[in-house]
């Protein structure tokens, strides 16, 4: 088949899985009052597919034939990451600054799956890439919507997986049998999860042969017995509440579960790794190669957001010529276009790696990852200087229907000449949502923890840059190998200005 | 009487006040699922003042015999206003960060009207000042909740009162009576309003001659006929919630509203500025010289939190010992610590000024102000980073008393050896209600506009610097003032450790 | 001729300029213990073209088969942007981090005058552009060094050109003849003058009709009559010192001078603007645009040496894997890539403009220049923490070269195992010079106030930035534009993706 | 005797001992051209002694009658610290904001070792205390100046005194005999040595068993035979130079050695630690917790400093009333404030500890060093910023002083009205000095390392920190000590005024 529509979407969706939301079992997630939200959320994608304003940069067609969602394409070129990237930026603004993400990062985990994969093909391990192949032949050809659960609830974060005092708190083997494994534990932060069609799961950290039966990735579809979706109660009022008051938040939503596994049989065909624990390292760390460039773009429309909230703001307050404001809104453009430009610079660096799969230029994909996660707070202050307390102590939406009230808010909101009060509040109503909200504090701790924390994104940077040229530099000045001999300015001069060809 | 028991104080708010909440009227704010929650948040003032613990610090005793709420001394030395600064951050704290408010700002207006009363006494208007003191004696004679309504709605902010289009976005005179006046207008952000007894008015800003009818102040009763209170929608969701879920937002919340002034008639008795625009600016700078200072007291105990979140989540989850974590401990230690160093220096400073009443040092005071507001969203960035994504993807109140949702959560929630996943849930909810929630968003909108906005803070602190001693200094190391004459080291020295002696 | 040699260049220089320095005339700037290290460093530039390692990135074969320097290309394709800055690094990187500049400058100002003479010619002073174009040919098919002289002494900087009390704070025409014109007024901060063939003066900003005379442009040998110029003291000690102890400033040296125009005279055809102030503005600006690029080309190697002093100190101290040292390596990392990223991304984003000269993308130039001048001192300070405090409390030149004290420091300065304390020293006195000296000095003054203040680049940012993508965004999502008509996600969706394209 | 003379004090220089400056051994100190230089801004102690001006400040009366120098006052004490501190930062501005040191860091060591020795007296080790005791009168009655050397040559950072390949890169006992022990090894960045009368040792750090012959602590006379200083070279230029070009610097100057032990013999009763490994480490904390105060004072003059010459220069250029002129001045300010307010109360809080000895708090104390520190090089480009590029470009002391030259620099470099070029290129030969030259360079680096590193101030940071109170606040929001039961505000409320009262 190939393109699936919404409706085919949602209805795939009635499968019996097992989910619960505050408590109790969740019958049917698409008609339920706060997943539906994300349902409707994540048919964006199948939206745009069919959308002829969209479908060019959503689709492709396959040598075959097959028309198929360019989400699946793998990577050759630095080309095919840079329409990747703005496929998930376009997405992600039809979204309202809320990535769609229910093929984003099911096909960041495939890549790393096909990488890892051939690599074990390479090193005595042959079975492994037909099964991951065939999986994703299977999820490109009936355009699933994927979720990946990779980050363990892991208990004592001082302690490796083995080392718990629990055994369950890391995702693990407890059963190999001829016809697959028996997993058992649980995934935290799951997201897109409650409506998806299958679950890829991915190692968390390299780990230690002591960490064996902790090696585990496989795939298995939502409705698997044993599979149990603990769906998280944060922001879950605003979907029921009027779009008026939540003009993102009423309207787009993501879901995340505890995601638990109760013993769940995985047949050997969806088993990717099964125990050979010096390949869960390069696992985990080939998907975050992928999935931090993923959060980069799709980071583009929300930091766009806040620049255009700080604009809008500045000019309904009538204060856009204030020294102190130009000076924020330089702040927010910085912000929002180094991001932007570090994201496509390291596009188009991309590199072949294993497989023959474009990987963006690590370095640069975590230094805008970083960029981004340590200025979020910044940005957020900014644009709540320039807006005002107002986002804080204005109506709601009952406010501006009632007749009563209406009229005073009406009048007492304007702003700048020609800005009356039920246009500012429409628009402080936006920015409240965006920088203080639930949805914006969910923003805030995503900046902070999604794709890798703070530490994590240091850590892939250091180990990303290459020392070579710098160190030569210095080296030369000093004339450290040269046995203090005062040699001319070019004498035993590397040649800086190659250093940053491809390796 | 003087002392008002929390009954007595409930019983209070029963008066026919005209309040709006979601575009409805309320017929008594007492019961009411939202704003009731607000009332009892401020009662804590009144039982405070019962209490065995704190009686001591709450409340003094009139040479009269009169036991009267301490908040009513009108300070007269530096240890008044470090008492007045502990009994603040004392209530705050037993408010759950959240200050109480009824008395605290309702005092700082008071002492301001008290000081701009006695300058314009000592000008040549002696009608205010025995106004302001008999006023004074009500509020403090009867205990008395009070609101402050200074922010006008102010549309278009780069012009003054008299310059914008709809004269009404200022508040202002309409009409002078031989019996009193008519204002007409809207003041924004106006706090406790709903459940506090008082209204005091004043002005916003310096004014010009232009501007005449909008220099104004003066108190009227809550139930005054045309005040309107439009009570604000925001954080309203979580009043109505399980503690459990929102362990300071479900029990503590503070009520802002838009209050409108429809043509309100005030005897002359209680007006206190009506017309001499050139004490708006005195009156207005005097406010906020106490109110910062009160400010700066009552965030200790946020930032305490602040803190203590963070000491809590690195032990539960385990990570005390690792140096990204304790460089952000050292942050929030110093973030925390300098605001109280810096509180209670400027404290320490108080100087009398009119009236006798002292008034804490304001350079430090606004570098206190200044270093909170600058450096909130850093701080809360740090609790996020170190409490986890499980700030925002965790269960709510309901999974954990389902059994069937309950033993998963517990289970897998652990933290460190010893800390069970219900105490570790228990800690993130209160870590949530801190710095990730709608109560989050309205800390971080407050830390950045509440008592004047970061760019007030800034041009206060530089008009309160002298820049005597500096400037003398680089003139003598530049021998400025010596012709060129190449005196010794010490010749000429003005003396610099005097330099910080009282002016 | 085109290509010309060292000698042919230091030889040029022996034309009877008039230079001062200290207070006393320079005889021969080339012999100057001070300058001719100046004149030395310049010449790397024509060694370069020289040298086979590098003549194929340094030289151009012209469709005549001139060979000339490759800075004297017009740019016309991103490619050719591309080219200069790996150019422009390279140089630098010769000389020792300092950039040589004696045609990098000059040809940012003849690419200016080009698009501003096309401008005019279009415009309806046709008379400019053949002049410009032949001076450029000059210049070219001659070898020349250029330096320019752009700000003026300025007096009082809150007032133009013409509201000075001095008329001749800013340089102006005081006479017009039928030969040409008569300058008189003082220009600051010309680098490089000392040792240029020519001097291109540009005006420093835009003004206004009052500001007729001060709008002019020209170009003149430096050996005119008339022309005055004092050369800074700054740093005059290094280069009369040994390489063992200032390894770069020993060696490397840029003059600059106050620059004064003791009514000079300049004939016609080397007169670029005389009196049309509306394009002083559009020069000025165009000027920046194109040396802005330059800098941060420039500005590479500088940032590399400081990443490099970082890694090489670490290691020698024994601390590489200390947690605090990590840190910062990550953050002098980021510092130096981000400005090369946005430095390569700007450049691949180059635009034709006027004349069809290809600019880089002035939004990505002007982001790179403020972050590498906001956070230099930052990255400093970081390197001086790793490099520990024996940067300023360690041995001279003659320390190292005495026996009886040389065994104390070489016993004694050791690092970690297999380094010995004179290779450790000899470490430590390169980054001392880079970060700790005289030298080091003007490096952070250069990077707060050269090619325009973080003011100016604030000011250029906010310019050069489109706000229509952001603005549509937020509209949107507000739903402004749509009465508050509640469609559905995609309805009226502007495409971000497209947004980054060419205007 | 008591009060010397700064006659008395010079000669007292001249005594044999071994200096070597450059490789070449030093006669006399005090008539040599750069060390001189320190020695006679040294004699600034004296010369304040004397002076009627600072004498009540700068001098005590003893009980016995004898008048001696304020520094040697054992502080019992807030009022004691309060006055030290004002003595301190006096003699720095009479330093032109270097610090003087010859007394200041000698007595924070003998604070230091009387509060160990008294530990030891307690602790079963009698023989130290009286050895101090009298070490302590002879210094202060014989008003004697005092170096302290702590800082080892270290090697290898990562590895401890006795993990070194090389035994001697920490000092320690090579020998102990009946009348004394031998000590070798060399210690880095001496201060004032070349020109004090005695120097104390004091070990840099905790130490374990094995690094038992590490432990030492002992005072000798500067001319002890096999003692060796080898003075630094930096900064060495300013110092015979013109003060109108380096007006701090060529008058006032401080010299650190690098300070050799070639096995010296140490009589047992100038002995102060012996092999009390438990003891190293509590000695090196005494002695920091006591200069670290001392440090903060000091260098309020050099943070005053930078205030006025950003006021100076913002004035003089005629930029103060430019916005982002303002923002700086207020960041400045604010960052030489919260300097001074910190130190103020963490004098207003000492406390006493052993010996009775009253130590300042150590958590304000170390905030303040780390603000300082941490904010240093941001003061220093604000500076820079507002004084403009004329700071690295302009005039050598003989171009003011020649009429060819000084003509044009006196007409051009005028700023604002009123301002002559001679009056602002004597403020920016002061600014250029103060954030610009070698000197600068030394200010940044001290501010990094001097009295320990940045890291060595958070973790002092930390540990000074009490955790408890904000532990039990936020245990208590969080309900976790009441097993969840849902208790009103005040209950179980811990009285957090208390908390910051005298542990």
């Amino acid at each position: 088949m190939a393109l699936r529509t919404v409706q085919q979407y949602v209805e795939s969706l009635r499968d019996g899985r097992t989910v619960y939301f505050r408590g109790a079992r969740v019958d049917d997630v698409t008609t339920h009052p706060v997943i539906g939200v994300a349902v409707r959320h994540a048919a964006i994608d199948y939206q745009m597919a069919e959308d002829p304003a969209h479908r060019e940069l959503a689709t492709l067609t396959a040598p075959d034939g097959e028309r198929y969602s360019r989400y699946y394409q793998v990577p050759r070129s630095a080309e095919d990451q840079i329409a990747r990237s703005a496929l998930i930026e376009r997405a992600t603004a039809a979204g309202g600054t809320l990535v769609v993400l229910i093929k984003e990062i099911g096909t960041d985990a495939l890549f790393s799956l096909l990488r890892t994969a051939s690599a074990m093909d390479a090193n005595g391990s042959p079975e492994y890439l037909p099964r991951v192949e065939a999986f994703y032949r299977h999820c490109r050809s009936n355009d699933l919507a994927i979720a990946v659960a990779q980050t363990d609830v892991k208990g004592d974060r001082s302690r490796g997986p083995a080392a718990q005092v629990d055994p369950d708190l890391y995702v693990r083997i407890v059963e190999r049998r001829s016809d697959g494994i028996v997993v058992r534990g649980a995934k935290a932060h799951t997201s897109v999860s409650t409506n998806a069609n299958e679950l890829i799961v991915l190692p968390t950290r390299a780990m230690s042969e002591a960490d064996r039966d902790y090696a585990v990735s496989f795939a298995i579809p939502i409705a698997t017995p044993g599979l149990v979706l603990l769906a998280s109660a944060y922001d879950s009022t605003a979907p029921e509440r009027s779009p008026l008051e939540f003009p993102i938040s009423a309207r787009h939503k993501m879901m995340e579960t505890t995601t638990v596994f109760n013993d769940v049989f995985v047949p050997w065909e969806r088993v990717f790794l099964a125990g050979e624990y010096e390949f869960a390292g390069p696992l985990a760390l080939a998907f975050v190669e992928h999935h931090r460039f993923t959060a980069v773009s799709y980071k583009l429309p929300l930091v766009d957001a806040l620049v255009g909230a700080g604009l809008l703001m500045a000019d309904f307050n009538g204060i856009s010529k204030a020294g102190h404001v130009r000076e924020k809104l330089v702040h927010l453009i910085t912000y929002a276009e180094t991001l932007r430009g570090l994201t496509h610079y390291a596009a188009s660096r991309s590199r072949p790696r294993e497989y023959g799969i474009a990987v963006p230029d690590p370095l640069y994909v975590n230094m805008a990852k970083y960029q981004f996660a340590h200025g979020y707070h910044e940005a957020v202050r900014n644009v709540q200087d320039i807006a005002g307390g107002a986002l804080v102590t204005g109506p709601g939406a009952e406010d501006l229907e009632s007749p009563e009230t209406a009229r005073y808010y009406e009048k007492f909101y304007a702003g700048r000449v020609g800005i009356e009060g039920r246009v500012r509040l429409q628009a402080l109503s936006l920015v409240r949502d965006l920088v203080a909200s639930e949805f914006a504090g969910y923003q805030e701790v995503l900046a902070v923890h999604a794709e890798g924390s703070l530490e994590a994104e240091k850590l892939a940077l250091l180990r990303s840059y290459d020392t070579k040229p710098a160190l030569d530099l210095v080296r030369r000045l000093a004339r450290l190998d040269e046995g203090g001999i005062d040699a001319p300015g070019l004498a035993g001069q590397r040649q800086p200005a190659e250093k940053r060809n491809p390796k």
